[in-house]
């Protein structure tokens, strides 16, 4: 008998009782059975609560960098038994470069959000946005922004394409934010999701609660989702629709996040004539998105759009392109480089769409509507033209398959037209090397877009393509595109965060952030905080400097020591008519360097090394006979999850005899976490 | 006749026909008549479209900078002739008090944004969003987010509370951002809004189209609103949830931001016992917030929550406050310090829910259910009493006037889940000097709330109170609250902006964002680029410095004269010991000072000052006979509107003789608009 998929929830893994029946999946190229499916008797209301008390307590007992730590493992985890998700993902129609993408694109992002978790993100389980909003002209309120984690779960609707990469990176970013996932994948392909969980559940990596996976119909998530829960959605526009009306959604406040496929435009330059690097990169581009995955991209490319004096010569070169590398089969098999659709059921949709392509005025002028006999859900790529650029069907009928319509424009005006009638898309690309042009479209189409790939002869080679999200770059896009938007880095563990502001005194402020705010009780024991270790060292640990006059010679000296003899530090005439000096001043990498003289700690102890500066602000000019000193006060302590050390954030203020504030920045130190030992650089 | 209210639209004012009724507004306190309301016959659908062609238009001819300026004259308009503002906000039963709030603090939302708009905004049309994503390891594959106005038009639904703030705190984001607006006022108070917009169209300053005003009814606004367009609504949790289902919203991709009254909280820490700072500071807070605006404020507190030991005493002393305090009555009457609710069907709506929460377990503590005979529509202030904090009316019931309701609490966890039941809040305060309590209750609350303020007795005085809005703080909340923000600074601005992925060579992302990206042309005309106006620089034009070997003498002597002795450039052995430098290094001081030396054009020029320095990060230590030279290119290039100079950002890199980075950092400079003119400052 056919194995009946199993789900995992409650950190436990469930199947339907004996005599359920389910539903059906078969291998696309084959027609075998490979699984059944079916969540009938799973209590999806008790999964949701386990994320949100199991779950959120695991999770927020972790920090943002151990939770990044842990995703790299996961990574790792996956890594070394990717063989099996390989093997599987043939069986969905999937070619090795299709899986490549889907099993190797999905273990990336872990890795990419594993590193910008650990590097954009502080070491805590909240994030400061933005800077600080003085309220008060006395400094005693203020205000800031937080990002503190939503309280509910994050329940992940996958689509079928993509039954890895779709999973991991709806799974990051919530996993980062501190919110329990509970992934749905789509029936097709649920199979290979599965046993993704199933390595990922073996690895004894997952907090308690922080991953569930329901294999099958989650009907009445909505009877159970409420306030502080996120649903993020993939797949039909048509689908996101109907879920968005739920009361949840709509009076419940729980956040629905889509993205659907759109209708993408590719638009070739009036330069990239035959010939041009652009003209054969487009081409290029164009014939791997319509056969990669067999068009079942989100991303893909619906429309062509090019100059009318160059469509007969893309259509040609396509017709070339697809005659010479594209083997349509099993993948399975030798020398294939197109696989099958998901299952008949969509080559049949698809196909059914190709024709209302071609009665809204399209034209089939590569391949054919003809579908080949068999158990296999094969389709050859369709490239079709519309005599009418502006026809309603190219721009809002989506053929999901190797299916791509050919548009003509005149002017680039009506090239930018066209691209914004798809009502919102996930990505467009423009093929040119003229940077007017470029510049141009880009600007008019960009708000209807949330990707726009440049494809020049700079970038035709090393171009990841228009079809592939990056996770350090939003995917998502307006209206069509389902209005939501996923990855671009740290920016979608925001979506699982709720942002609010903070009014009060420096003192609160620093308590609540954990960060020091200037005002806030300062700590200057007579120890120098350059001697405590970061295990030691507190925020509010303070050094006053001594006072140190800035002396003319002191100026003519670093001058001449170092060559910069700006006429505002050498010439006090001239000084004294520029608008910003009363005449000759202190060079500011004096001061500065002044400054570090003033605050430093000469002997080896725990600070390491100081790596930067931030915000560097020269405020007041200082003159001949002025005198400075420094206040220096840990602002921000960051250990490192795999170091022996970590960053100190130092709040430097130089202020002269009369107390104003001559500037201000902040030191980057990094400092050994244990009192005496010099760690190992890792 | 009672006057019949204007619209502007299409640039031009319009009047309903002869003949045709409105619905008539009195005066709350007198029940006089006051104006008629009527949209009927306005064509809504033309509207909408001037401002998506003619306002888009004119404001996408502006920078953000440009549309700054214009917003601080158009705060500047409305200050000149506040006084006619004042007198009609009396007749909506506003206090002198009330109307201050409502008066100067919108014209102060349009000062702030005026403000931000050019600190924290480039004067250009679009927007980077977060850093340079590095796609390619050669570099000639680069990602980055770019902010566009979207181009449709944003609507503006107001409530009646604030006829003047209302409208001014969504003009300005969405003016700023370049998106045309048409703001639709309240029925009871548009008399106030409509002299508010006529103020504004008499200024002259409003460019065309980019401000629409239509008084009474936009029912069938969704009809003709479409993808590209914004609705933001403020008013109550009902309707914005009849509102959000149209379909324009969604399925047609049309944005619904909505903020709604919410059942707000605030907390007495259990330190704050009477005759404490922090109790005096929070009964104040919360008699003001039930009487400012007759508490008809969606900020307003509505619930009290208090340690049970401390029920009592606070009871006692909002009675006594209220005794001493207010005095209800005509807001023109001597001495009056509430005024009226709305209209009298305003009261009577409260008193229903007042009945509500009666039934569901409040008991009247405080001023009486009573409502005084005649035709003002005045009520005292209402303190309600529940036995059961739990009690489910407590929490989502609002009476929108002068009413709260008294929870207590035994422990803090308690406390928190009491401010959650509200099930999404636009405020909660705490007051409590107590960190530790502050802290676990605000992390435990944030996710529930869209601000937090925190009262204790550092910012007692200072506060702006728990029911005020800032222009600098995000404004709105999840769930009941709406789920959507407003304000916040520059945060709002971007709502009406849509994020977009560019990916491409250096040299279109260059010619796209307008800023010079690594790999892009450059310029080296062997005119040094410090001697070029702000006219004549471009982005791209380069210096590339001379070498200079470091020598063991020049660090010594550095360390010498500046006092900066630390170990690492001192002692061999020491320095060699640290697990980052391969023995004795250069001062990172010393590097960025030597490289001001290389790049330094020293006579005077358009290079006004050196007023900063970002980003500066040490990569790759230097050692003694190693060489370094700088290359700076001009990167970002920023003119003032309204003063002679404007800020350069000039890209700097440091390498050494093996071509390695030894340093990157941006040098923030002011550059002379004019060759050679040296400008006043302003």
């Amino acid at each position: 008998m056919t194995r009946m998929l199993q789900s995992y929830v409650q950190d436990a893994w469930w199947s339907p009782a004996e005599g359920v029946d389910g539903t059906e999946v078969r291998d696309a190229s084959t027609g075998e059975a490979v699984a059944v499916v079916s969540s009938e008797g799973l209590d999806v209301g008790a999964a949701l609560e386990h994320g949100r008390t199991v779950g959120q307590r695991s999770l927020a007992a972790l920090t943002f960098h151990q939770r990044a730590v842990l995703l790299k493992k996961m990574a790792l985890a996956l890594q070394e038994r990717k063989d099996e998700l390989y093997a599987l993902s043939a069986r969905t129609g999937a070619t090795k470069n299709d899986s490549w993408v889907d099993i190797e694109g999905g273990i990336g992002v872990l890795f990419t959000y594993s590193g910008k978790g650990r590097r954009e993100l502080p070491n805590a389980t909240i994030q400061l946005d933005g800077p600080l909003e003085v309220l008060a002209k006395d400094g005693s309120f203020l205000g800031r922004h937080i990002r503190t984690t939503l309280p509910g779960v994050a329940v992940q609707i996958n689509a079928f394409n993509f039954p890895v990469w779709g999973p991991l990176e709806k799974l990051a970013p919530a996993f980062l934010a501190g919110m329990p996932s509970v992934i749905k994948p789509a029936t097709p392909t649920a199979y290979v999701t599965e046993h993704l969980v199933r390595i990922l559940v073996e690895s004894g990596l997952l907090p308690d609660g922080s991953v569930q996976l329901i294999t099958g119909s989650v009907r009445e998530l909505f009877e159970h989702a409420r306030l502080g829960d996120v649903v993020s959605f993939t797949g039909s526009a048509s689908t996101a629709d109907s879920l968005r009306r739920h009361d949840a959604v709509q009076r419940g406040g729980v956040i629905f996040n889509a993205e659907t496929d759109s209708i993408n435009a590719s638009v070739l330059g009036p330069d990239a004539t035959p010939g041009t690097p652009e003209f054969d990169a487009y081409v290029r581009q164009l014939v791997t998105e319509m056969t990669a995955k067999a068009g079942q991209k989100c991303t893909a490319i619906r429309r062509a759009i090019v100059p009318a004096a160059l469509a007969d010569e893309v259509v040609a070169a396509v017709d070339a392109r697809i005659a010479e590398k594209v083997v349509v089969g099993d993948p399975r098999s030798e020398g294939v480089t197109m696989g099958a659709l998901a299952s008949l059921e969509q080559r049949d949709e698809v196909l059914r769409q190709v024709r209302t392509l071609v009665d809204g005025g399209g034209e089939i002028v590569v391949g054919s509507a003809e579908a080949p006999e068999g158990d296999g859900a094969f389709l050859s790529p369709i490239l079709l033209r519309f005599d009418d650029p502006r026809a309603p069907r190219a721009h809002d009928t989506e053929a999901f398959g190797p299916v791509s319509s050919l548009l003509t424009y005149e002017t680039p005006a009506q090239a930018a037209d066209l691209v914004v009638r798809g009502g919102g898309s996930l990505v467009t690309s423009v093929a040119s090397a003229d940077p007017a042009f470029v510049s141009a479209i880009t600007r008019r189409v960009a708000s209807a877009n949330g990707r726009i790939l440049l494809l020049d002869r700079d970038d035709a080679r090393s171009s990841t393509g228009h079809g592939s999200p990056l996770p350090m770059l939003v995917h998502g896009g307006p209206g069509r595109a389902g209005g939501g938007e996923e990855l671009g880095g740290i920016r979608s563990v925001f979506h699982y965060m709720q942002r609010t502001a903070i009014q009060g005194s420096p003192e609160m402020l620093t308590a609540v952030t954990g960060v020091w705010h200037t005002g806030a009780r300062v700590v200057s024991d007579g120890v120098h905080p350059f001697r405590k270790s970061l295990e030691e060292l507190r925020i509010g640990d303070q050094v006053v400097s001594a006072e140190r006059e800035i002396t003319l010679a002191d100026i003519e000296h670093f001058a001449e020591f170092t060559g910069d003899t700006f006429y505002a530090h050498m010439d006090e005439e001239a000084a004294a008519a520029n608008p910003f000096f009363p005449g000759r001043v202190a060079h500011g990498y004096l001061l500065v360097s002044f400054a570090a003289g003033l605050f430093v700690s000469p002997e080896p102890g725990p600070v390491l090394a100081n790596y930067g500066l931030e915000n560097l602000r020269f405020l007041t000019p200082v003159s001949p006979g002025d005198r400075i000193r420094v206040t220096l006060t840990a602002k921000q302590i960051i250990p490192r999850e795999t170091d022996e050390y970590g960053e100190v954030h130092w709040d430097a203020v130089l202020t002269n005899q009369r107390d104003e504030t001559v500037a201000t920045y902040d030191v980057l130190t990094l400092v050994s976490k244990a009192p005496a030992a010099v760690p190992a650089v890792a």
